[in-house]
């Protein structure tokens, strides 16, 4: 009797002592990796419009995934006009290679645009010319159209073949199913390690009459574009001839995709195409036009919103983070010290921690290569003024600083009480995700 | 009974249960931060010649840390030649400053070096200065020589003023403890995130006698040099004048310090000093003379040494990786490429995660700015060609990979097939650890 309520007693006392083991180790265990951002912008997917002349396609084919779309098909009318910017990256894939010769062809015959995910064909030799080859070929004969109006891009594993003839089997179907309000499930095939897809569209009115813009975009590692981003499809029924809007595609991808950071790593495939298929029968005139000004500031928007998916993707991310200077000698210097901050670990590791390590803030302008005065910059998070003239500033304290971390959208504003240069960047924290994700994201 | 019977039974079936939920949270938890690097030099601290007209001294003056020494001071023979390499941040810190404008001046009446550590008196504004001036004057006096040799370094946190007092209150028993033979406990007194004391020494014949080299380093974050490293102080009982020893410290710093990298930030207090007391009486000729040669390979030995124990201190280390380049365009190119691959974040976690992910190794080669042409590059691990002529070897298997990537030091190869430029860098993998010691190093 006596023996079996000391063997309880004993058994309860093991018992809350490994209950206390339990949440201890509870405490410390990494977490998992969330099924979607919790940056992603609420709401899901946007509503987008229709652009007439444009048709999409998703279909299932198998190059690496299973049980999802992998390959989208965009078929464009004739005349579309296509304006690409591309990754500067001396390693690019086969299919930009190919894309950057095909920009400025005869628009008469249409044009179509085929893209996989799971495979990136980059670092593949002949065999990633010959696989882009006949994709291009297979789409061209299908879609009756000239082969030089096949536009092709692979995101995914470098240094693998890419199996080709899994896409080209299924090119019937692609195109039995193309839709002109299929773009969801265009944005859901071009995905890797996206958490979600990602979209922006907007309807504009320009001379009494509307003109549609809607564009998808996937990235969220290797993000550190240059000169493009991941992979970025735009689409309006704008009328502008190619290298007008080639010169606009430019420009605004400087305010836009070419200020988004994730890693400061640089993809090999990174390609942003803007589709123009003149279907709304506008005519968009020079930069200084209303109209030319008007769908500038209308396409910046989409790019930018599409640009900050990306950022809210970014993988571990936790924090959305605006790195604003002002103040500097030039525009170039200030980009460089945004991202400076912004590509800096121990910066984005203070972010993940919600420490207000200002100091390290400092030493990113330090190292940017930025012309910098340590005793005239001043630094604010959020419109919190940290530290100014060399050293914190007298009415901050800690407190507050540690409390306006602990948002999930931050605002790092330095002024470096120079001059008139200035430039905004976006990015991410660096976070226990990441490591997970990329430590083991290919074997 | 039968109901305590149950009881015990139902009592150990909770038990085994909570066993096991113990176990399977065991697997997924976070390595605690070590000790100690894995990648630590075996044996610990070396036995280093003592140099004739040094003497150290170390002391617990609780500038930030609390039981442990974290000043040092070097005292310096009348004579010796000093010379400095520092960062070229824009933000660098007061002592840093300071240090640049005292260099090359008159050696005759001696000189010292004081550093503390948990305090980098980094923008500190007019209170930087003061407390440099404070000490500076302080130990002049104490030890009997002019202000303008007595050279300091900080590092620890960025923006918070030093508390100088807490160190000059404690210069009298610091110099009461010199010693020639203290060289180990200055190592330890200036270490911050540091997981070991570094230092390297040698002894070398020249024209019959002998000149004796030792040097301590610090440093394990912020970690990629740009004109020096964190904290270096090299010592030799040369004889040799500043100018000629400044040519020497800066052409070997560029093929030692400027070579390594942990995570692409770079510090504020980034101080190598190299000072040669004379008392050898070996006087060293200029670079192309038998005693310039022997005393520049002997140096460089050193500072290597010293540099490669900061990279195997990486914050959260785990893999020691060399990074060889041939074949580039100029060794400047080669350089550019080889700091891009040590510097990827998705390079860095493929190696922590012992993945052999040369499609990163390529991304990092095309991102780098470097000349590149994707079908002359070639790629190997240790021995193993895994890439070449822009696509996989035909004779490579992912197992020889993924085998040779356990091993703890490691060698990537990249030959760009273009030129004689070549470069080699050292670095470490990028973990948790990196993580957990960033995210919550000061708050």
């Amino acid at each position: 009797m006596g023996g079996k309520t000391a063997k309880i007693k004993k058994l309860r006392r093991k018992l809350k002592k490994l209950r206390g083991k339990v949440k201890a180790l509870r405490a410390t265990r990494p977490q998992t990796v969330p099924q979607v951002s919790p940056l992603a912008p609420p709401g899901g997917f946007p509503e987008l419009p229709v652009i007439p002349g444009v048709r999409f396609a998703a279909i299932e084919a198998g190059v690496r995934y299973a049980g999802r779309a992998d390959v989208m098909l965009a078929e464009l009318a004739p005349g579309t006009q296509i304006a690409g910017v591309f990754t500067r990256s001396a390693t690019r894939a086969a299919p930009v290679l190919d894309c950057q010769e095909k920009l400025g062809g005869d628009s008469s015959g249409g044009a179509a645009i085929l893209v996989n995910s799971g495979n990136a064909n980059a670092f593949t030799g002949d065999n990633g010319r010959t696989s882009v080859a006949v994709i291009a070929g297979s789409v061209a004969q299908m879609l009756d159209m000239p082969e030089t109006r096949v536009f092709t891009s692979s995101t995914g594993v470098i240094g693998e073949p890419l199996p080709h003839d899994r896409i080209t089997a299924r090119l019937a179907e692609l195109k039995a199913a193309l839709d002109p309000g299929g773009i969801a499930q265009a944005a859901q095939a071009i995905m890797t390690t996206d958490t979600f897809p990602k979209g922006a569209g907007t309807e504009i009115g320009i001379e009494g009459r509307t003109v549609r813009i809607a564009g998808i975009a996937k990235g969220s590692g290797m993000i550190m574009p240059d000169m493009a981003t991941m992979l970025v499809y735009v689409f309006t029924d704008a009328a502008i001839d190619q290298p007008a809007l080639q010169r606009l595609v430019g420009r605004l991808t400087d305010r836009t995709f070419n200020c988004i950071t994730v890693d400061s790593d640089t993809s090999t495939s990174d390609t942003l195409l803007v589709c123009a298929t003149g279907t709304s029968g506008v005519e968009i005139g020079g930069p200084r036009s209303r109209s030319g000004q008007a769908f500038e500031a209308a396409l910046e928007q989409i790019m930018l919103d599409l640009a900050h998916q990306v950022v809210r993707d970014g993988e571990g991310a936790t924090k959305f983070v605006e790195v604003r200077i002002t103040g500097a000698s030039s525009d170039a210097d200030a980009k460089k010290a945004a991202l400076a901050i912004a590509n800096s670990p121990l910066v984005k590791t203070a972010i993940a921690g919600e420490d207000p390590n200002w100091g390290r803030v400092v030493m990113a302008v330090g190292k940017s290569g930025a012309r910098a005065d340590r005793d005239r910059l001043s630094i604010r998070f959020g419109e919190i003024l940290v530290a100014e003239h060399g050293w914190v500033s007298p009415d901050y304290r800690e407190e507050q600083g540690a409390g306006y971390m602990k948002n999930q959208e931050l605002t790092l504003s330095v002024d470096l009480g120079l001059g008139a240069g200035a430039a905004t960047v976006w990015t991410c924290d660096l976070t226990h995700q990441y490591i997970t994700i990329n430590a083991d994201y290919r074997s």
